[in-house]
This record gives structure tokens, sequence and C-alpha cells, in this order.
């Protein structure tokens, strides 16, 4: 495909992958718990008989959703990439896939070179719960004012300092770009999509908390704006529950 | 609710539930296992410390979900039918709820009254499995033909022998009238939508394990007519996975 092979004969592949983070610890390797890292690594090692270490364009929580995560990971792997990759998704568990696997140029980092995110959190606004949507969805019993939720949503549009909806590491930048950030509904589901350059951590989850605030009347529009511009974490709603998060895709320069 | 109380103050209750079937043997009450009917009518118990049977408008298999199944049962409440329905789903677990609950006339029967029901069924038609729709939908990995499936499924419309797609008890009658048989697409997401005055056993999966032999080119859409019109099990495709079947609506003479 064009992709050197390095003296060594190591190669660098990028792979897109799903899975349902219900029964996962978040997605990084931790002391103890399934996570979805660690059992990446563990079906790699399976095929290749290597000890492979995998990394992703953003860590998921616990409960947090993917449909469009990127890893990547170096591999002595001398066959054909297709084989790797049938073999991968034969000896993972049925919760986690990897849609596509292809091999890159060396140095690939998929969250250093990432050029924007794509989450989606969706609500289930109804009266009663929906037994099919629990592991999906965010219940909210209360009637939403949806057109309420995306003035707040628009709000976040261009580039601003997030202070308000994220705790970032102690002296880095909360400054980020959003592209995209609207409400949308489908019957009783409601739906943020929300693209930017990064997120801070929990940042999807305290905008979340924030406009149902505002969609069910606890706070205006127009507080919405001035706790979002007063950059004061202590401003925001509540954080929204981990699993109506989905991770729907991360891009990349030249990459379709 | 102009409904009048017998004398003994036994009073008849409709509910329109929703499951997902993945952790119950199917709706009926078995010897062992854990069942909608049984975790729907403990529940019940819980709250009214009645001993209730409830009858359902169709026994749905094992793995297959609802989200407009009709139940009816006779209780001696004598409270607010807002405070049963509000302690019941208080007390049912996360993946079984009731929509709604309201008094009915005695005499319902949520089988034996039904006008028609209304399945939806689910495939992922993608070479790659996806393990957020693992629970939902059959995973088809060939690439399905929907003209020639919809083409197919327009075959049913009307009233017709479904004996090829349905074992009935013997002697009775299989003859049903299907109102509606419709493939539609969402991306990945092929979805037959089909509804009748009611179904045989398995029915729906059969219909749907054909429509994916043509859709891949295995029989053709005459074949699928020659076979339907024959009246012959034997020449059904297999019957399709129970886990992405829905059952989505059933409806009455007056109820909107």
């Amino acid at each position: 495909m064009g992709v050197p092979v390095a003296a060594d004969g190591e190669r660098y592949m990028r792979a897109t992958v799903a899975y349902d983070g219900t029964d996962f610890w978040g997605f990084q390797v931790q002391a103890e718990g399934r996570t979805v890292q660690g059992t990446l690594e563990e079906a790699l090692e399976t095929i290749t008989q290597e000890r492979i270490r995998v990394v992703a364009a953003g860590r998921t929580d616990s409960g947090t959703h993917a449909l469009g995560q990127v890893v990547a990971f170096r591999t002595m792997w001398q066959h054909a990439v297709s084989e790797l990759h049938r073999g991968w998704n034969a000896v993972l568990p049925r919760d986690v896939v990897a849609w596509s696997l292809a091999e890159v140029e060396p140095g690939f980092h998929p969250r250093f070179d990432a050029r924007s995110r794509h989450y989606r959190y969706t609500v289930w606004n109804h009266p009663v719960r929906n037994p099919l949507l629990r592991r999906r969805a965010l219940w909210e019993s209360r009637s939403l004012d949806l057109g309420a939720m995306r003035e707040a949503a628009s709000l976040l549009l261009g580039e601003h300092d997030f202070r308000t909806f994220g705790s970032p590491p102690k002296g880095t930048c909360t400054v980020r770009r959003v592209h995209r950030a609207d409400w949308t509904c489908d019957g009783e589901c409601l739906y943020l999509d929300i693209e930017a350059n990064a997120f801070l951590y929990r940042m999807v989850r305290s905008i979340v908390g924030t406009c149902i605030q505002v969609g069910c009347g606890e706070m205006t529009v127009a507080e919405f704006g001035s706790a979002f511009r007063a950059a004061d974490r202590s401003l925001a709603g509540p954080t929204a529950a981990a699993h109506g998060l989905c991770l729907m895709a991360v891009h990349y320069e030249g990459v379709p």
C-alpha cells in the first residue's frame, strides 16, 4: 500500500473500533477491571504472539460507547493486514470489534494527529424509562424544551474557554474550538451532536447536564451563556451519565 | 373512567409493556427460567399483595423484544390506577416496563380482541458485526439486494395461506391477512415492518430468513413466490434469529 516497512520489519497500524461500553471499566488499562484497551491488546497478542500496546484517540469513561474510536499500534506482523483484521475480530468478545484495519506511516498518533472528534449524546425524554435504550440513553422524565437547548448549544460554537464544562490538568489550556453543537430529536429521543478539535475531561457530559437544566426550565439560555463565559466550573449543571455518550468519529487530515 | 366496577370490586386492567428480551426465556411462564410474564406477575404481587395472572396479546420467544406488547389482568386494587402503574414500574427490573396502564371493560382479552399486530425485524447488513446492535439485530455480512427483498415481501400482502412460513397446531387454520410487509433501510440497518391480523408460530422469523435468501441471491423472487403459494413448510428458508425481532404494537377496535 506504499507504506515503507522499517528496517526491523516493524509496521504501524491504524484501526477504527466500536464497542458497547457497558461492561468495560472505561478504555484505559487499569490495575484491575476489564477495559477496552486491555481487551484489544489481549486479542492482538493471541493472534500475533506479540505483546502489543494500543494507543487511542480518546480515553472514553466507563459506560461510554464508541462507534468510531481510532487506535494505533506497532507490530512485527508480516502477513496480510486483512488476515490480522479477520483474526483480531474473531478473537475479540461480542462487545468490541474493529471496523477496519490499515497500515499507516510510522509515527501516526491517533490522539495528537486528530483534527476533530464527534460525540453523540442520547437522551430518552419520556415519562417512562425505555428498557431497550437503558444502556445507550440517559432517561429524562421531565418534558424538555428542545428549542431552548438548541439555543444554548449554539453559544458553544467557535473558539472559547471551556473551563466551565471541564477541569483540565493544572496549568493546561482550556480553550477548544467547537465546529458543531446541535440538538435534534427523533420521536422521544433527543441527540446532541457535538464536534470539536478536542474536548476537556467530561466536557460533553457537563454540557449535556447543563443543557438539560435549560431544557427543563431550571436555567435560562441567558444564564447558560453567562455561566459559559464566566469560565467557572462551579457554574455548570450536573455531569450527565456516561452511558448516554458515544464517540462517533475521529477525523484526520487527508483521511476521508 | 366510565368503567363499571363489578359487584365484588374486581377491576380489569390493560397495560402496554416494553421489554428487552435478551435475558428472558420468552414471555410465557415455564417450569424454570426467568420469563416476562413471571416478572410482570411477581411485581404486581409485590404491589397488590394479590396473586395475579397476566394474559398477553402474543407470546414472544426467548430473545425477542417488545415495545408495544399488550397484557391484561384482573385485580382487587381499590386505589388510583396511576398509583398501581407507578408502583409496578418501580418494582419491575430495568429490562421491562409498563408504558401505560388503564382500566378496561370486563372481559377484554388482549389476544382474542386484537385486530392486528405489528412486528419489526432488524438486520445489520455489514461485513463486520456491530457490538452496539448485538442484542437487537441479526448480523448478515453478505451484501443484500433490498429491491428484491421488497418485491418478495410485497407478495405476502393480502389474505393467504401462510403454511410455508409457520407450523400451526394440528388442524388449525393457516390463513392470515397481511396489511403491511415493507423492507426499508437506514444506513446499514435493514428493517422488515410487517403487520397482520395474526401470525403463525415463528412466521415473521421464517419470512425474514427466506427474504434474506432472496436478498443474497440464493433464491429468486419467483422461487419465493412459488414456495409461498405451495403452502409447504419445507420450502421456506431458515428461521432468522429471535433477537432481531420486536413486537412494536398491537391494535384494537376503537383504541387509538
